[in-house]
């Protein structure tokens, strides 16, 4: 359905430059626009690109709208604002109530009518899935779990016995919600295996990225706050809680109790150690590693970039023969200092 | 079912201090813990909570027992004895023989009497599933593939051909064992691709966390120990070798034809490189890369550590001059002992 | 079926060092090959093996030929040879037209006469599957989805809306193609989400190992060029391109947007950020961390390996004064310099 850009101006608070009665019905990359199509310009990486551009219309914020060669939204926040406007041009698809021939809900468990089971998905006994809840082709949802309002599980998610997911999540193929912490105590050569009783909790509009796993507590729950948005490939491990409104990037690891705060942003690949704490607003780079609590907001790095391989092979063995070098660094000032004092 | 204090000290070899008739029926955190419950101690970041602990009684060792407000069943290694207690008290719910409706064994299969297939799981012709195995829902048993005695697939499991699981296994969401290993031959620009013939072998009483995927050997079989532990997205490649009672923490990569030792302990993100031998006893700290053998018992690491950004940069980029910085000391090294030499 | 070994050389081209009657009928490893076995060297690693093999034939290089005690194939590259040598002795089972009466396969999807859709499969209305196509036990492909000619999905594979899978490409279990990008446009301390509106494409021949996830495009497509091999549980974010005959091991990250060349080396647990460009002819060892576009061909590193604890340890603290330590090497460097004036 095309929209007017004087709709869209007044719906997010924009500024519209050019013609209010323009339509604009998909969105496109700044690039690849043609007629008809609304762009946005948020990164200024893409800002080469904002010249040649065919879209009808670009969202973007004051610095560039002079520059913008076609219709402007001009926003405050391009990016938030074109993902809002994307919804509406995009929307998703509504969730028709229902059950395919082929989902096997056991008795017992309970689907609101408004839900949606689909193919060959599973939902057992004691289990409740709730309003407008969509349960992808695949998926298991073991006994006892609940499925909130509106949540969405694409396909072949599995959410384990007892988990309780909020409203309006959305979880991704592959993810698996409430696997058993890894609990395994050492005795005389062998592990013995730790019960895991605990469960995990999400709150609502928490999202989970493609084969990311979540482990349920050992006796306590595993918690994941409100508005918390996780990559894929994310392990995050037993008795974790994670504050509401951080962001999780792919294939980051977050250890057994660990704590996060609120509003923290967690790069690609970075490994948090177990029983620590991050307080809130930190922000941690990619593939750092975090072994001790962080008590102070800021941003938190530990990773070396890549370097032609000779030259970083030079300096890693140098590294290996750092401590030594500072000490000859140590007695190379001593030496001077007692130098000094002879030639005063 | 409570049990009482004395039978718990009797059978787990604990020394009892307090009422040997109070009874508990459940487990709880020490700061969670009400009557009723038993909790336990063996991290002592968590000793803060014992003094103002609810719990009927607590597991601890010698060193905390004369501070437990509460009785206490003290033992030698508390974390392990807790474990059985906890076992004791939350018994996994017994198999039940049968197949789900929606379950599909092909002809050709072997199902145990005494076994269970879930929903929509799938069981191939010429698969064997042991006595008292647990094929969960949405898991897959393909061709020739053997499930040992007591063995669990919790749910959406994949066993590929041949893939031989030994007994009381316990298998986590979404792994997949045996699968292709990565055989690329490069050729002229482009890639032939190597059968991967071999299989995988899991020894007795081996755990399988989440998303992890173990791959079928290229030739010979991948073998993975007795009482091997693994946690969640753990990859290990074809023709690994993994000795008995070693544990593998989350995210760890162990690439093709790497041999590890017995009890050995690889942390959370370690990379084991192919080819090489990692001798019994050894333990990995976290996201540490293994790139040469390991011959001698110890601990091993190469992780940095989060450091605040501004700093870390500052020192990383040193980093990459380390080789011209120590040659730089050589050379006022050199000049400070010429210069000595001449003031002689 | 039992082959010459005059056949081998000439289909192969090798030189035939041996008996051209011989026959081999499958292959092993050297050091546990009988007669009958085929055998290959490559790896220098496994020389020590080529005296005692009891291997009817090896292939092998010219430059190991005289050591070999039995037949010896010998070739120009001896494990691609090898590799396609082992296709021929244990082909793969054809494809069987047809589908288990328990697939689902909706109204509306197409599928070739000549695929296969197995167990618990489903493809879902709009899906186009070719022929010879294979889609395993427990797959999903979802509307709109295309699976090219003698294209596998081996079992527990995740195809979502309208992904593109070209000719002979091979997935294994519990990928996923097609999952949502990680798009979340912040605003006023919450995450918006942004509709990842296009999808991915995947050219011919290309394998994707186990647990792999392949991100959709936010606007664009994710694209991934002829003869990509790609290892298990590794993270493609959206928009990503990845250009001809790439490979990428086991547990790599690859963040959205980055563009990735032709022909390039990408190690385990290599991790790449967002937004840069890698050009043709790279190779990137184990765990490195790329940070900024590439430019020039050659091998990269950052991956620090392996050392005893403790000295590790102390290397590391020291680390963390570097940039303090290079400013006391350049106070040391100019008071040897100013003295060095001095003394003239």
């Amino acid at each position: 359905m095309p929209l007017r850009l004087a709709e869209l101006a007044v719906r997010f608070g924009c500024e519209l430059q050019g013609d209010p009665d323009a339509l604009v019905e998909r969105v496109a990359p700044l690039q690849e626009a043609s007629p008809g199509s609304l762009a946005f310009l948020a990164n200024p990486r893409y800002r080469r690109f904002l010249a040649g551009t065919r879209a009808t219309a670009v969202v973007l914020d004051a610095g560039s709208a002079a520059e913008c060669p076609v219709a402007a939204l001009v926003a405050r926040n391009p990016y938030a604002t074109y993902a809002r406007i994307a919804q509406l041009l995009h929307p998703a698809p509504p969730v028709v109530a229902g059950r395919h021939p082929s989902a096997v809900v056991e008795a017992g468990a309970q689907v609101d009518a408004s839900a949606y089971v689909g193919a060959l998905a599973c939902v057992a006994a004691g289990a409740t899935i709730g309003p407008r809840a969509f349960v992808g082709p695949g998926s298991v949802v073991l006994g006892g779990a609940q499925v909130g309002a509106d949540t969405r599980l694409v396909a072949r998610v599995t959410i384990c016995e007892g988990v309780r997911l909020g409203a309006r999540c959305l979880l991704h193929p592959g993810c698996v919600i409430g696997a058993d912490g890894f609990g395994q105590a050492p005795d005389a050569g062998t592990y013995v295996k730790v019960p895991q009783l605990g469960s995990v909790v999400l709150g609502d509009d928490v999202e989970v990225g493609s084969n990311t796993t979540i482990d349920r507590g050992a006796i306590g729950d595993t918690l994941v706050g409100d508005g918390v948005k996780i990559d894929n490939q994310v392990q995050i491990g037993h008795n974790v809680r994670i504050g509401e409104h951080t962001v999780i990037a792919g294939c980051a690891g977050i250890s057994g109790s660990a704590v996060i705060g609120r509003r923290c942003m967690i790069a690609g690949m970075v490994g948090v150690a177990g029983h620590l704490e991050i307080c809130d607003d930190v922000a941690i780079t990619g593939r750092t590693m975090v072994s001790s609590s962080i008590r102070q907001p800021g941003v938190y790095s530990s990773a070396l970039h890549a370097d032609e391989a000779k030259r970083f092979r030079r300096n890693a063995a140098r590294f290996q023969q750092l401590d030594e070098l500072a000490r000859r660094v140590r007695r190379l000032e001593q030496a001077a200092g007692a130098q000094g004092e002879d030639d005063e």
